[in-house]
């Protein structure tokens, strides 16, 4: 991992992306689908319908990402999750409607 | 970009990662759809439903993402490019069914 998340007494936080596909056949599927968005947005922001660009630092990456676990079913959903560092200005690009995080700006939250 | 695309007479493949949200309340929007997925599908490997991983060098990087972007209509859909660099094999996590691109083994195509 190229990223430091403490440097010192200060915390550094990283991009995480967390992309998804929860399997909605059942009424418990969009239940975990709910879930998984809903706290995913208690970390980051919503960019495309399963996507989220999450801002965190090493506690938060961790505990999201057990949260997320404990949600989905392992044995139809998927979560993917890749870790940007904190120099992830220049690693995003896009193309179309709804630009999400402006990637030129650091984000403050 | 931490990423060195070339080094000497050497080609440099990084990981890009591309995820989309097309807009398919039309026929025509279908239509986009797949013509996406079969760009992507050329360049790499589906993990995800709008999701794709995909090894390419500077060069591929550019053609792909041109070939997008004139296939979708930017008033409705959204592309995102995430640059991953070519050290992506720890910046890569899965929980779930169906891991997608191993990313403990160099890909080779």
């Amino acid at each position: 991992m190229d990223t430091l998340f403490f440097c010192g007494n200060e915390v550094i936080r990283m991009l995480l992306l967390i992309t998804y596909d929860v399997n909605t056949e059942t009424s418990a599927g969009k239940n975990r689908l709910r879930k998984v968005a809903k706290q995913c947005e208690n970390y980051g922001r919503r960019v495309q319908n399963s996507v989220f660009e999450c801002i965190v630092d090493q506690a938060q990456s961790v505990k999201l990402k057990a949260l997320l676990s404990e949600i989905i079913d392992d044995t139809v959903d998927s979560l993917r999750f890749y870790y940007l560092g904190s120099k992830y200005q220049t690693k995003v690009d896009h193309i179309g409607c709804d630009k999400g995080i402006d990637v030129d700006q650091p984000l403050i939250f």
